[in-house]
């Protein structure tokens, strides 16, 4: 029951697409996360996850369509639907996601492959 | 699959402590809600409440203490925890929460209870 400042937060939070944990609330996971270039395609094929920009712009590529956002708009991306956020610059984004969502879904991609670290 | 605008969703939502629901992802609703005054004292026997500020302040009492917070800031109240959020002026809020939780929980004000309209 303490004061989270994702300010603060993000400070913490410098690597592209390394989400960092701020939060759980009912098997929820708040993370914070950088977004900076293309992330590789993939779907969750249980989990919807929700964006929302806090800093900056990106766009989430779907395959039939695509969605640009910025600062104070979010998405929902629902289960197993493929997805891919692109950032052509730093765009700082609060995620709420199952607990243990792995961030590249279906995709193998090991080196970016996380679900996130508790700051 | 589309964008979530919260300053145009915000302008639908006027009257204090009346939550429009703007979004769903696994079970949770996203809420924006605008806070103005004291707010009664309450608990949620089985749903986790988290709290975001988009603009202005308010203060979270509980019992034992109190969390002021401000643009930016979190707070995640668990369930079954006593809390009363408390607004000195207009505060916007975007709570989530599961779908169906009742707003003021196990206190009985029927004229501030609402499980929130969809806007």
């Amino acid at each position: 029951m303490n004061r989270i400042d994702l300010q603060d937060k993000l400070t913490k939070v410098t690597a592209p697409w390394q989400p960092g944990i701020i939060a759980e609330a009912n098997g929820q996971h708040f993370k914070l996360a950088r977004f900076l270039g293309d992330y590789p395609w993939h779907a969750h094929a249980e989990a919807d996850e929700a964006f929302f920009v806090l800093k900056g712009q990106f766009t989430m590529e779907f395959r039939t369509h695509q969605v640009q956002l910025t600062e104070g708009q979010m998405i929902v991306v629902p289960k197993g639907t493929e997805h891919r956020p692109v950032a052509e610059s730093a765009c700082s984004v609060l995620l709420i996601e199952p607990a243990g969502t792995v961030s590249t879904g279906d995709a193998d991609t090991s080196d970016l492959t996380s679900t996130g670290q508790w700051i």
